[in-house]
């Protein structure tokens, strides 16, 4: 059984996000993503809209993810790649080459290009230049 | 095999969808979800972030619903309820009582509290208010 794993903040779950979890269960049998904890993002300088447990919650819920697990730290990656036996790890190609350093560890890497859809930055700044309006 | 049937826009999906979503597969085997078409929406004078193309992608992906169909009128409930032989219908209790008429075609009607957790306007309203800083 082939295992993938792949990391995010999945907040304000969208298409992109949607898409992002096909095409890395496309690669294997066995889909792991590791969603990034309100602490892990306050490190990073970043705070999402929804709180950990309800992103957790919407990932877990996707029928091609088999496993959430927590993202704590930039140095787990190693880590879970040991402890889950992973094959392929898939990321945006926002980090292209930035991951090559865990081919040591006997994982092929692979980064997905976004040339579809948008972010969850695009949202936000959408939806923060919306008027009281169009709310309903 | 009793069959489910829900409706609603699920526009920007949150917890409080997915807690719609499981708790309506709870009352049978398989669950269908009709989600709002942008004609629809629009013939009610409301107008979704996402597109219906998304809405539907992201509620077909989750794991409680077996079908999507689009919601494309407000009489279309008899005869979903009638063409797909339906022993359930779930709605929010933001609707409560206006569709007990659909016991006359012989299914159940329940109305879901919305005890817990956030709307999708209230989302709205929140992000519209955010400050471009906290963007990233």
């Amino acid at each position: 059984m082939k295992k993938v794993i792949t990391y995010g903040t999945f907040d304000l779950f969208h298409i992109g996000h949607l898409k992002l979890l096909k095409r890395a269960k496309r690669f294997g049998d066995y889909l792991i993503v590791a969603v990034s904890t309100d602490e892990f993002n306050k490190l990073k300088g970043k705070k999402s809209f929804f709180p950990y447990e309800e992103r957790k919650q919407i990932v877990e819920a996707i029928k091609y993810v088999d496993k959430v697990i927590p993202e704590e730290s930039w140095e787990q990656k190693i880590n879970d790649i040991k402890k889950y036996d992973i094959d392929i790890f898939v990321i945006w190609d926002d980090w292209k080459w930035k991951f090559d350093y865990l081919k040591d560890y006997w994982v092929e890497v692979v980064y997905l290009s976004r040339t579809e859809g948008i972010s969850t930055t695009d949202i936000k700044r959408l939806l923060s230049g919306i008027s009281d309006d169009a709310i309903q």
